[in-house]
């Protein structure tokens, strides 16, 4: 017989019963969150025209995306029409596009979905993974950008996440820095994209790559330095740039709107933030748990996107929660999945006969809203009882000859071992009342 | 500008909030069912590799698949090495083959989630469309297959889709049937197919149909005959197979245990209902609504699936939900998708100054877990007020230079018009109270 591999495709994951359970508690708890922000579930579907991912990545992001062969007769051509989506933000920007004049103005949607990028699989890193997107369409007031920043850092609190500190930026103030540096305008993208490695390489990394990318000696000199000083220290040069003042406004205005509501972590000026994606053009952050690598949360304002669908600009700024890191960081003191499982009584079945009334028994309760597992097929009662405990069942039932002779059950407590016999007509209520007391 | 298309594609669907929110509410009922039967949740990817789809879902099945082309230089191939999942079942073998040691044994598994099928879309039919799957594995008693019919019409019953008819058959029955008929061995598949459309086309559909197929002209009289017979007509003459009366003991056994349980809708013995699937090989059924075109829950027993994957034979039952019929009976009096989107409270921004504090008084609202909205940007009071009621809001949350003045706000319920001022600290106790009167 042909043997199938079974492993799950390479940089994806299959969940266990307790992964599903964790999963779904954290995506409760997120949603709620976002909910009370005012923001809208919306869906769309898992592949997009592939026309519309392609370009709005990058060169690498477009090598990373998942393409679809054409169906039927033309699957033969080797060509692809459809494509896995990369993230939940381009799907959004057509969704707006399409839907606008049904929506509320601004619009303030929330999605939670896999997306799919063929990057080398590693340590935290996915092929397929989870994004938490929050994202409002149709006003530049920089409310939104706070709240935005709020929402993500009040879900990191409600999952007790309580040590995070978001770094802020604005890609203004970048440019800014660009300018008074004397970069010549066809540098500056290169510039970022080298800043932005600053976390992983260092300040000789960046150095060095920026003298690699052809930036005169003068800007690298005043870079160099500049790279190991803080916000506050370069505050005044900032400011000597037009647009890097305004973007330094920008940054000092969300700032003293989301501070003093923080009650758990902090907010700092964050002068070389630049944010990997293209499309930002205001303000950006990333969220960072102390004691974890990697940002747990981050997005920005990106107001040229939505154009790119809509034909006309509508400003919109929107961020998004790591789930897999999130997740990683609440593990090891995460029991929650594991005990939603537990079925609260194991209905055992003494003979064959006795099944129909066994699982009316089962039944009954089910009515009542009880979690409930029968046991299936024929076998011993300890046998039934070994298997009963495994699945940490609260209470046996039994319904013996005995019992039957009776018109009762016994429920036995499998964790205390104590029997109590129960009259066939009682056994619901007096369940709720054992499983209540718990 | 180049101008992308912004509808989804073809086949896919968009979910507004209203739709989302339903959905939610649905799959939430049918989880909380599922659960209460002691099923487990798991997932499992969106592809797979492909040589684990093709070749299990017939020669018109493989057709639909969706192939991912290789990444990076074997792009350029053609070449497809994974495949979107077509449904759970295929997926769920796998995964129960790698990780039969973990589990509980029986294991009873649900999983939610969407399937794709490049089919011709149509209404109702869709490519990326919603399966809702239980499966028990590892027994062959047929209580296991009774449970599954029985926490599927649960489902349905706790969505108050109570006119129901459960179809039941098994596909012994239908092999005993077959060899009553003298159909020869290699036609019997072919048989299958062709009575498998009944529904659709009808007793003259059917017989041509065979006719076609070369069945012997004796069979197709006596099957014209019996196909316009009801199963208890037919009971006797399946007797005098073998197989045919293994079979109907089987649905006898499943009958005597769901109807006396069925508060709601009926169990019937359907003896020409075959199902679609060639992995079938005990018990098959269908639950149809009444006054509803189309199954809106199917399933089966299925003895051989999994040992493609283990190797060895592993019997296994489950039956599916078929979600967008069901959304598509519910959607005529469901207005709770709406319901769930109204926010609480809309804070009014009476001017840039006080920015900063109705942000505060929307979080100090929200700490109470109150869903608010804040007024993004600058605008007129009486803009904001009408934006409010298009979001129907149930309150609206004023602070001008009057309230600022005397430390409080105003809260104007939007239905009745009725205004309160109430004192700044006490908004979120006021609040709460008003809403729990509702």
């Amino acid at each position: 017989m042909k043997k199938f591999n079974t492993q799950p495709p390479s940089g994806t994951r299959d969940f266990l019963p307790k992964d599903v359970k964790s999963r779904e508690r954290v995506f409760g708890v997120i949603r709620r969150v976002f909910e009370e922000f005012g923001f809208l579930p919306i869906d769309t579907p898992a592949f997009e025209r592939i026309e519309n991912l392609l370009g709005k990545y990058g060169e690498e992001g477009d090598k990373l995306i998942y393409k679809i062969l054409k169906r039927g007769e033309q699957a033969a051509s080797g060509e692809t029409d459809l494509a896995l989506r990369y993230d939940l933000t381009v799907p959004f920007a057509r969704f707006f596009a399409r839907y606008q004049n049904q929506l509320p103005r601004p619009f303030r949607r929330y999605q939670i979905g896999p997306v799919w990028r063929a990057d080398r699989p590693g340590k935290g890193r996915f092929r397929e993974f989870y994004q938490c997107d929050i994202d409002t369409v149709g006003t530049s007031s920089l409310l939104a950008d706070a709240e935005v920043i709020l929402a993500l850092a009040r879900s990191l609190s409600r999952l007790t996440l309580s040590g995070y500190v978001i770094k802020i930026n604005s890609r203004k103030v970048l440019a800014g820095l660009l300018e008074i540096y004397g970069i010549p305008e066809n540098l500056r993208r290169g510039a970022l994209t080298a800043i932005d490695k600053l976390d992983k390489v260092g300040v000789a990394g960046v150095v060095k790559e920026l003298k690699g990318r052809g930036l005169p000696e003068a800007a690298l000199i005043k870079i160099r330095e500049n790279l190991s000083r803080n916000g506050s220290e370069l505050r005044n040069e900032i400011k000597d740039s037009r647009i890097g003042k305004e973007g330094l406004e920008e940054v000092d205005e969300v700032i003293a709107m989301v501070a003093p509501l923080l009650t758990e972590g902090e907010i700092e000026f964050s002068p070389f933030l630049a944010r990997g994606l293209d499309y930002y053009t205001g303000p950006i952050f990333e969220i960072y748990l102390k004691g974890a690598a990697g940002a747990v949360a981050s997005g920005g304002r990106y107001d040229n996107l939505i154009s790119m669908f809509t034909g006309k600009q509508i400003p919109a700024c929107g961020g998004s929660l790591g789930i897999d890191r999130i997740l990683s960081s609440l593990r090891l003191n995460d029991q929650s999945g594991e005990d939603a499982l537990m079925p609260q009584v194991f209905v055992t079945v003494w003979d064959r006969a006795s099944m129909s009334e066994a699982l009316r028994i089962a039944t009954e309760l089910r009515d009542e809203g009880v979690v409930v597992e029968i046991f299936l097929g024929e076998g011993k009662i300890g046998k039934q009882v070994r298997l009963a405990s495994e699945r940490n069942a609260l209470y046996c039932l039994f319904y013996g000859p005995d019992e039957q002779r009776k018109k009762e059950v016994t429920l036995k407590n499998l964790s205390t071992g104590k029997q109590t016999s129960v009259k066939r007509g009682q056994i619901a209520e007096t369940l709720k009342t054992l499983l209540q007391r718990r």
